[in-house]
């Protein structure tokens, strides 16, 4: 294996949950090395984050542009190669596009823009640069989603016919039912959060999955969504009816964060004319796949019977559970290898298409819904 | 406790496993008696089989209208008390009314009627004669059902503010994959079998459980339908989108028979600013209440926390599960003691209102779909 | 099918649990008519329920030896056929002992007898009188007990190498921890209740759950019991280890009466070369079988992959959950099959063989505890 | 926080498994650097590991004698403060044992040594030296086996009264029905392997999580092993029968690697007087509580309700399924704090007197069951 990849880092500092994930992906399979960052708005906080977690602080840059500016003036051989964003959302979109026009790698965290127009705009700035383009949709680096993915792909369910995705919460009840809270919180202001607050945090992993999952692409969606109060303008509640390019199937995403007692459960079921399967995130380690006849099979990760793509994210024999930070550092390792040029499944990471579907479901998810409900078209 | 009350049976002969379930259904809690019936259109075969379980064969009538006619000449003491209505569906409404016109008290399988116009006619009927009538939504028969029903209107849960209910099978694959089947199969004929497949069939039991568990009266829907095959007219696959009157909730249900490997997964999820809670039939002896915050908690039958409506419907101690069956009597005690003019609480069976209601959700769905996926009110 | 069983039932009136659970078992497959009965030591209350349960009174004797003396006199066409013998444990063998004698069939409550001597007398009246006799292990009844004993007949787990069986409840909590009660209570006294309370009641239900899905031969077993208190004689716990019979595989039985929330957990888990197998009691609708390579499967009652023993345990399509009054069904069913004569596999009912192997079980378990945890050969 | 902490690391070179979990394990908390090593017994391949996943190689030394001798020569504030003992079995206890004469702090892996004398003279040198010495019972770090220490301390359970842990694997198949494998496998050779196999392997982290859940002493056991085949010395299943020091309580250890199907199934279950609860290592992240009434209660990692302990050991907030790298990172974070002179838990790392007793419980039960299945001390 070459030598390490030079990992650059936008946010993520002192105790932010997302740094420690990118960080801890980063670090399991031995292909990243922090070499640069900018942790911190605060230039002295991000140097004390770096010696907090004893990366070289020489490369510890005050803003974004400075470590830009910096890092092109060095070496091809010893620049940053890849930047992981994990700023505030509004950053994603300036952030990532100027990275790209860098000719730097990017690792992005979800949304990956506020607007589809923003998302094209990225796209545009990926198709010209070449670099290589990485979204965590961490849940796709599960060995059990991509055996799924694989499964499908090689026709164990036939034609698909039905998709029923799921992604309930239940953490904003202390939110959205306090007045002072849901008309003053960022989350809640579209100005600040983007059109959507539940479709636009959640409901777009759960359209994601089922495109990774089923290798179909959506095309029109009609889409319900509630709010709960009058002084609240956005959506905390959304059930999305979905039709397909080619396939004669129908489906549904259904998204909430009122789910009360709901932590985390993302969950898929897609049944097809020769069998069903079913994923919940929450045990993330069981597949139940249903044969047309025949009784229903538990797959669980490490077997021989699964695919490659599946068997390249687990580090353990059968019977070990990995989690989310293994499902995250699979994303990474799918990333390390385009970097350097190596052969990779296009399962092990999504990419800025699947950032653009997900800008456009969104929007047309809202869009559907303040119409009253209609069918509308996704454009990418 | 009183002498048994005497049953007619209407169907359920031979190896009917409906009329099986009926049968013990009116044995388990020793408060029916079979005294009469038409088990067959054909009169040998109906009294051949009233030999083979022993019921006596001086009260099986050669047709419905003798049965009628023959009984009420006998004095009330002896004339029968309740009938059961297990003939084919687009039988229900004319026997189950002149029944009802006759003074009898009547069970009644699902569906009430084949259009909700028959439905308000026999409500009418009902309401003139004052006969009890319960309708066999079974799965509100279970001990946990019942005691979600109870929980909710304990305040358990707060006020309701997402409901989600499934009902998937998958056993329609061998039909509607063959066209020699599915153009003519008289369950895929809206003449024979009614306006709705799907949704007739099961989408209205998920409908009915959301109304009897949570109290709430849904008032508008959306409804998008999936037939797969151009040349078969009849929904096998619903998605229905739904309003509840006088809440903020909102809710979907969904329902399909070509969810390859779900054997008959109804479930039900709900979602209140307090608690949510969850069951599923295939495990029914199991309800998954989640306090606002504290671990979720699994509640069983049998137990002293539950409410008496519950514990009503147990025979026996925790962890001796009870099935379907036994939901079955719970409904056939409930109708027992509102003949016999005993107290018994408004969930121990479905009555005529339900049916209306479920006739109502059936109709407006596929209008809706027929529409364009539009919203429609319930009317009744 | 032939006109119903006259069947007989001694104890099991008013409120028993044991007697509704035989009514219903004895009803559900339409082939049993109780005819006769002593519900209660006393004349006026056995009258009394029987004119409740709508039972003609004629045939409702006073007492037992008059009830086989009346019973004596009638034709052999008239007679009582299967007499169910539901007493209290000490008079099982005096009552079982005497019917076989006058040539009844018999169907008994568990345990068998209060010793194995008595056992071992009782075997030897059924061998003289030629009757029918089965013994109410319920759970054997269960679809998919018989599935696991048919596959492993089939050859599915290969040689077993390792049995292992659990009965777990919890209810004993409050007699033991209670000086009054445990001091008082019949239960924990061995005068009447037998040698032992935890391998009595529930260890021999474990010991021949192996015996039936196995089809092995328990040959040596060492136990360790606990009672907890010194003022106790009893056990309340018991671990036992077991060897077979002509196999190399080793084996224990847990069972316990101070497992704290446990309700009535019985389950079973056996490996074999080819493969393992577990069921629980608590969701005895599901078979997980594990092959030797390749996922573990789940099968469910009622689909055609399962044994014909299975299926006949079944009434309904797949996915109508049956439970422990289902189970008792299903040994009546194989009781009236064997009583006329007709074909039915060994697997249908538990037989005399299985009570003496349980007295035996339930006597060697106690020697071995008081030996100081000793090996000590079964001699059945 | 500090500097990272220096750490060495001894085997785990290549694509050892343990090697990657112990790595992923010292990056995940930001708390470890590797600073030295010797992956491999050959100096090139060591080196050329140390290149591949970027450490530096001026401290990758060609043997281990000769890490100990330059360390040594460094002065303290940059000399390795802990080293990783991941070395074949047989040279835990020399290596670890050098380590410690020398000051350096130690995490050997399981097992500690090969016998007890060997584990009592480690803990003489631990106690002379005053070092740190980590023992990576891994499953002690999960969150929820945490909870469960932390619910049995607070008195959640009241007295124990029954104790069941089980660790069933069925991989070893393979190996033990081949003949030519079973009698030239290292692991199935005593010489090479120590005394037992199962019990060794895997036997020996149930006794651990009892003594780390309960807080309870086993005192006295009675062992069972099966070997299955005359030709094979080792046991390859045992079936252990415990006793606790000062408690009434009795419990059952069942550990086998014939369970064919089963993967990691490490599990327990407690029950006291006032409630019982259950862990599974393959749903790491459930733990079922069984107040003495009221509904079973299922806790899960990250919420307020758990105690500190479990608490430290999630990162991610719930619903994020975290697995054994996390698990082993929390033992790592457990050593830092220690070696750190912070304060810390009992509970966050397992010691010299797990290892001392781990190696006590082996011993006895392999002398149990020579002795044909009698009662034997610990004498730890």
């Amino acid at each position: 294996m070459p030598k390490k990849i030079r990992l650059g880092i936008l946010g993520g500092g002192g105790d932010s949950l997302i740094g420690v994930l990118h960080r801890v992906a980063s670090f399991i399979n031995d292909n990243y090395e922090i070499t640069g960052a900018v942790f911190n708005p605060d230039h002295e906080q991000s140097l004390a984050f770096a010696r907090e977690i004893d990366v070289p602080t020489d490369r510890i840059y005050k803003d974004f542009d400075t470590f830009v500016a910096e890092e092109m003036k060095l070496p091809a051989e010893e620049r940053i190669q890849v930047v992981s964003v994990l700023t505030p959302n509004f950053l994603h979109f300036p952030m990532a596009h100027k990275l790209l026009e860098n000719g730097f790698h990017v690792i992005c965290e979800k949304p990956m823009t506020t607007t589809l127009e923003e998302a094209k705009q990225l796209q545009a700035a990926q198709e010209k640069s070449g670099s290589i383009f990485g979204l965590t949709h961490t849940y796709t680096g599960y060995p059990m989603t991509r055996q799924i993915r694989k499964m499908i792909e090689g026709g164990m369910l036939g034609n698909i016919q039905k998709v029923d995705a799921k992604y309930y919460q239940g953490w904003i009840n202390d939110l959205i039912h306090d007045k002072e809270k849901r008309t003053t919180t960022w989350r809640l202001d579209p100005a600040k959060s983007g059109a959507s607050c539940c479709n636009g945090d959640i409901g777009v992993h759960a359209f994601n999955m089922i495109e990774f999952t089923t290798g179909l692409r959506i095309n029109d969606i009609l889409c319900d969504m509630n709010s709960l109060y009058d002084d609240n303008p956005m959506d905390i509640d959304a059930t999305t009816l979905v039709r397909f390019d080619g396939s004669k199937a129908k489906g549904v995403i259904r998204a909430s964060q009122i789910a009360t007692g709901e932590e985390n459960n993302l969950s898929i079921a897609i049944y097809g004319d020769k069998g069903g399967i079913k994923w919940e995130q929450e045990n993330p380690n069981f597949v139940y796949y249903f044969p047309e006849s025949g009784p229903m099979q538990v797959y669980k990760p490490g077997h021989a019977y699964n695919s490659e793509l599946s068997l390249n994210g687990t580090k353990l024999p059968p019977g070990h559970p990995e989690g989310i930070f293994d499902a995250m550092a699979n994303i990474y390792l799918g990333v390390a290898k385009a970097v350097r040029g190596e052969a990779y499944d296009a399962g092990e990471f999504p990419t800025m298409t699947d950032g653009v579907r997900g800008m456009d479901f969104i929007e047309k998810s809202v869009a559907s819904n303040q119409q009253g409900n209609i069918w509308v078209s996704l454009e990418s």
